[in-house]
Formats: structure tokens, sequence, C-alpha cells
């Protein structure tokens, strides 16, 4: 399903981006060939999602290293000039990459272990700065990238578990193959379920100002021909109370250490809506979403974008001259709203202090 | 403030209306010489909010009975014929006029009070078919005009008593001069409050699918130099929560007899996420308005509009292919989470069955 339009592919010398800003209408690519690109890429939201932010990152870094090697490789004359240039321009590369968004902590956890494995490298090969590194970096973040597969995987089965039979479900913004390395967080469940015969109907919240859900996750799930029906976002309360919904799934950027979830705008106004009609509400993260520095919810960075893109749809102006507008591109759901959260390493449920202890050590 | 772009404007062989779905971009009017023309503008969503929807059929059915004196001048024999062909047309246009849209009672108030001065006027002058019935039905047309723009008065100064000084507000749809005759409901209130000095800012949902909020009330408050803040829908519950929103005020297009309102798609999300948030969520409605024919909300007709509303925003389709939506132009807010309803019969508060007795033969 994903090979025509995976949403990152690796090429060795370039990481081809699939440009979600011009789905569904327009299949674009980026060629990026420095990590800068990536960073812009990330910044500018030609790709998103938490797992695939993570992912592109570390193939970012791998390019980085790539655009040094390639510009250095006759002018370094002595082994530790090159180490030290090297170290330089690489924590310059993790730093563009760490600050293109605030709120996803994969970025961080990826960017991270790119740079213990080249720390690592560096304590084994201390006199040779060759290919040998940048061959290591490029499998670690092939295995950043695999993990994410197997993640969505596990996730997607252990999660499909929670669904009972003609199940109709809701859900937001985009948390599908175009979010991450695989079948996807919430939609991975959603779609596992669909497999397994269980699900009924999809409603897809639109996800407003971006349109994830109409433009990405509708699309998802056409081609996969799993029954879904579109909603704006003001619409999801009253169709909980006049239809059956049996469960809410999301996704998630950021979680910290009592179970409190960053994600898309909207998930918190959903995750209290959920509660009032008393629909279980599931969020589906991997691991590397977890940031156990952060004691709450209220410790995590929210991405304030530029009102433009609440003024605009698209490309057209919905309002008149100079109005204001406010763009947090996150909001924060504290854990009491939550069900369960779904990981790869299990199911914690309900998400609290206590309860996400289960999982320390495991992001 | 009205004068350059009032959304009617009777112009005694026509009706002249300012076609809000090209708003804020262009001033468009549409002449309306027909009743067909006013029940289409209504249908078509060139006019909108109850008590405005209300006025304009009126001046439909003034419409309505022009068309056959201008046809039936010369033809009509004898007095007993043209009685009856006319009692066959009026019962047409109301019919017609009626059906343009299903859940804004004051759609139904208006052509009721319309026909009651028809049937008033044939009852006093038996035999006598003339343009005096045409001055009677323009007069009570006018009559309900008039009496909008004062109950907008009268709700601004009694409603503006519930606000606190240095107000954050809310308000959702447009529920302002255009969607009114007069200064508007919930907006009026507003104005009226920032008259007092009280409000510092309003923060306005754009309210998808047809954005009455970015494209109407915030152009409204920029006109007004009231200072203004578009969000999205979804935003609204986090905003709740980290700003210190004073109150909440919408509109209503039909309230029941036990105060559950009907009112645009998203107020029921916006009514829990208040309630969830402990903030006072008020009603301004004139009491054309009060439906005390239904016991509950659960009565009340909601009209179920073309999904293509949904897929597209303006011209742009937002997904693709042939992807399915679900539009409910309205839905049900119960009257457990409204704080209070103002009406220019006096503030209920809270609505419940008893309560609102108090209004009952007022509406």
């Amino acid at each position: 399903m994903k090979s025509s339009w995976t949403p990152i592919l690796w090429k060795r010398s370039s990481l081809r981006i699939l440009d979600q800003r011009e789905l569904p209408h327009h299949k674009v690519f980026i060629t990026a060939r420095s990590f800068h690109q990536v960073a812009n890429a990330i910044q500018q939201m030609a790709l998103r999602g938490a797992p695939l932010i993570g992912a592109s990152a570390a193939y970012g870094y791998v390019l980085g290293l790539q655009e040094f090697l390639n510009k250095k490789k006759s002018s370094l004359k002595t082994p530790l000039k090159a180490w030290t240039e090297l170290h330089f321009h690489l924590e310059r590369v993790a730093k563009i990459l760490k600050t293109s968004r605030p709120t996803a902590v994969s970025l961080f956890y990826a960017v991270n272990r790119m740079e213990n494995q080249k720390n690592h490298f560096i304590a084994g090969h201390p006199a040779s700065l060759s290919q040998a590194l940048f061959k290591m970096l490029e499998q670690e973040a092939e295995t950043i990238f695999e993990e994410d597969v197997k993640s969505c995987q596990k996730m997607a089965e252990d999660g499909s578990k929670l669904i009972p039979k003609e199940a109709m479900v809701m859900t937001y913004c985009n948390t599908g193959a175009l979010a991450t390395c695989g079948i996807g967080t919430a939609l991975g469940v959603i779609r596992q379920s669909y497999a397994e015969g269980k699900i009924r109907q999809v409603y897809v919240c639109e996800t407003r100002p971006y349109l994830q859900g109409s433009r990405l996750t509708l699309w998802e799930l056409m081609q996969d021909k799993i029954p879904a029906t579109l909603i704006t976002d003001n619409m999801a309360a009253y169709l909980m109370k006049t239809e059956k919904i049996d469960a809410i799934l999301v996704g998630a950027d950021r979680i910290a250490a009592n179970g409190d979830v960053a994600n898309k705008i909207g998930t918190y106004a959903l995750a209290i809506q959920a509660r009032h009609h008393r629909i279980p509400f599931y969020v589906v993260a991997p691991t590397p979403t977890l940031d156990f520095q952060l004691p709450t919810g209220a410790d995590i960075p929210i991405e304030q974008r530029s009102p433009q893109e609440v003024l605009r749809i698209g490309s057209s102006q919905i309002t008149s001259g100079r109005a204001s507008a406010w763009h947090p591109a996150f909001d924060v759901t504290p854990h009491e709203l939550i069900t369960a959260l779904v990981t790869e390493k299990g199911i914690v449920e309900p998400p609290n202090e206590k309860t996400m202890g289960q999982l320390k050590g495991a992001g």
C-alpha cells in the first residue's frame, strides 16, 4: 500500500520527502540533499507526525555528516582537526534539526540516538575519519525507521483488542502511514481492527487549521476502502450524542511522566466531549513519545505557529484585512481524561503517575 | 454603522439582500422581486440568522401578494373568485417560505403572523380586494422588523449586566447585525458591554463549515474596532483552560419548552467545554425563537445540509474523490448546560421546564 506514496524514502545520498501540504490533490516530492532541507521540511510541515518527524531527523543527521565528508574530503590535514571540525559541525546539525519543531519529543529522541551513536563510534575509532561513521549512522537511522514500523504493527495488534465488534470509531488529525514509518498509531489500530472485521464506520474530524483529517486521514482510509465519513471538528460532540460511538483514538506528540498528553490542537476538546458521553478515549503512541523528564503536561512546550495559518485555508484568506488570530499547534490533555495509553511496550490503563512507571526505561 | 451593509432593505416592490456568502471579500446585493427569490436566498444562505430569516420571510410574503396583485389586476372578474385564488396563492407562498429552512422557528413565527394578518383583513373586508391588504401586510412586515431592532437593544442592555469588567468573552457563529434586524443577539450584548467599557477581548470561533465566525463576526467586530481574535473551533477548550474566559455567548435558532436550545452546529460542544471549565454559558435570543409546542430539544427538526458543504471550503475541495461527509447544520444543547437565557422579555436563569414558564405567552 505504501509503495507509491511512502512519506519518506532514503536514497543513500538524499531523502525523498512526499510534500503532505499538497495532498490529496497533488503528489509532489521534495529531494532533500542537506540537513537544512530536512529541517525546513519539518518546520514547514511538508512532513509531519511525531514518529515520522523523528525518523526524518535521523536521516537529516546522516545528510549533515555527508555534507561534511563531501566538503572536507581533501582539505582535512590531520585527524585531530577533522574530529574537532566534525564535532562542531554535527553539534550544529543536531541543534538545527532539534529546533525545527518544539513539541514532538520523537525529534529529540531520534537526534539524541544519532549523537550517541556518533560518540560511541568516536570512542572506538579515535584516529580515523571515514565512511565507516557514515555507514554506522545510516544504519542507526534505518534502525529508528524499522523500529517504528514494528512498533506500529505491535500497537495495532494490541490496540485492536480494545475495539468491540461492529465498532463506530472516531479519529483525529492524521496518525496513519503518512505520520509514521509503518501503518500508523491510532490509524494503525483502526486498520488492524478493520482487517479483523470489527469496524463499521470511521468518523474523521477534519482537524483545522491544517486539515490533516480531511486531506490525509480520509485519503488513507479511502485508499484502503475502509468506510469513512468526514465531519467538521465542531460536529464531534453532537455525533457522540446522536450516534453510538464506541471509541475515540488519537496519537500523541509528547507524553509527560504522569500520562498527560500533548497532541494536535483540538485533542483536549475531544477528550472532554468523550468523557461527557462516557466514550473510551484511547491514545496510541510508541514509547519514543514518552518524556519522563517532564512531571506533567504543563511542562510540555507548545508550539505557537503563525496566525496566518488560521486566517487562511489553503491559499484563500477567510477573513478581512488585518485580523488577528491565535494558533497553538498542540494542546495538552490531562491523563484523567484518557482511558488507556497504547504503546508497543504494553497498554497502560488508565495512565497516571503510578501506572506510567511500567513504561519507565522503555522510552 | 449598518447603513452601508444592512443585510436586508425593503424597497417597496423588492427586497435588497446582502449576499453574505460573498462576505467579507465582496459586497454583492441580490434584488428579490418574488417570494421565490426570497425563499431561495434563505435556503442557499445568502442571508442567515434566525431573526433575519424571520423578517425576510415576512417581506417575502408581501412580495408574494404583490406578484398576485400585478398578475391578476385585470383578469379577475368577481370578488369571490379573486378571494379564492388569492387564498390558494398565499397558502402556497406561506408553504414555500416556511419550507426554505426547517430549524429556525422565527421563520414560522413571522409567516404565521403574516397569515393571521391576512385572515384578519379578509374578515373585515369581505368584498374588496385592494392595495389596502398590501399596505397592511407591508406594515406587518415592517413591524416584525422593528420589533427585532428593539428586542436586540433590550437584550443587549439586560445581557450586558451579566458581563463583568475587563471581560474576556467567546462567541460563536454570527449573531450580530448581519443575523438580525438590529445590533444582534449575543453579539449585541458584546457590543453593548464594549460600549460600557467592559470588554477586554472577544474570541471568535471560526464556525465551520460556513465560517460565519471568521467571515462575518470578525468583520463586524473589526468595523466596530472591538478587539477580536480568531480561533479555529477546536481551539476553544484549550483557550478556556489557558486563558481566563469570563463568559461564552451564543444565539439560538429554536428553543424548546424546557429550555433546550437548537443553534449552529458546534454550540453543544462549546457548552460541554464551558461546563467542564465552569465558565458561564449564555444564550441570547428574542422570544420569537421560543417554541412552546415542543416539550424538549429532541423534538426540534435538525436541518441536514449537503455533504458537499463540508467537503469544500469556499470553492476549494478539501478532500479527494468521492468522500462522504455528515452535515447537520444545527445541534441541540440541553438546558442543563445553559447558565442563563437572555430574551427581550427578561432573563431566565437557569432555563428549565419550570423557569421557562415565565416567558409563556410571550413568544
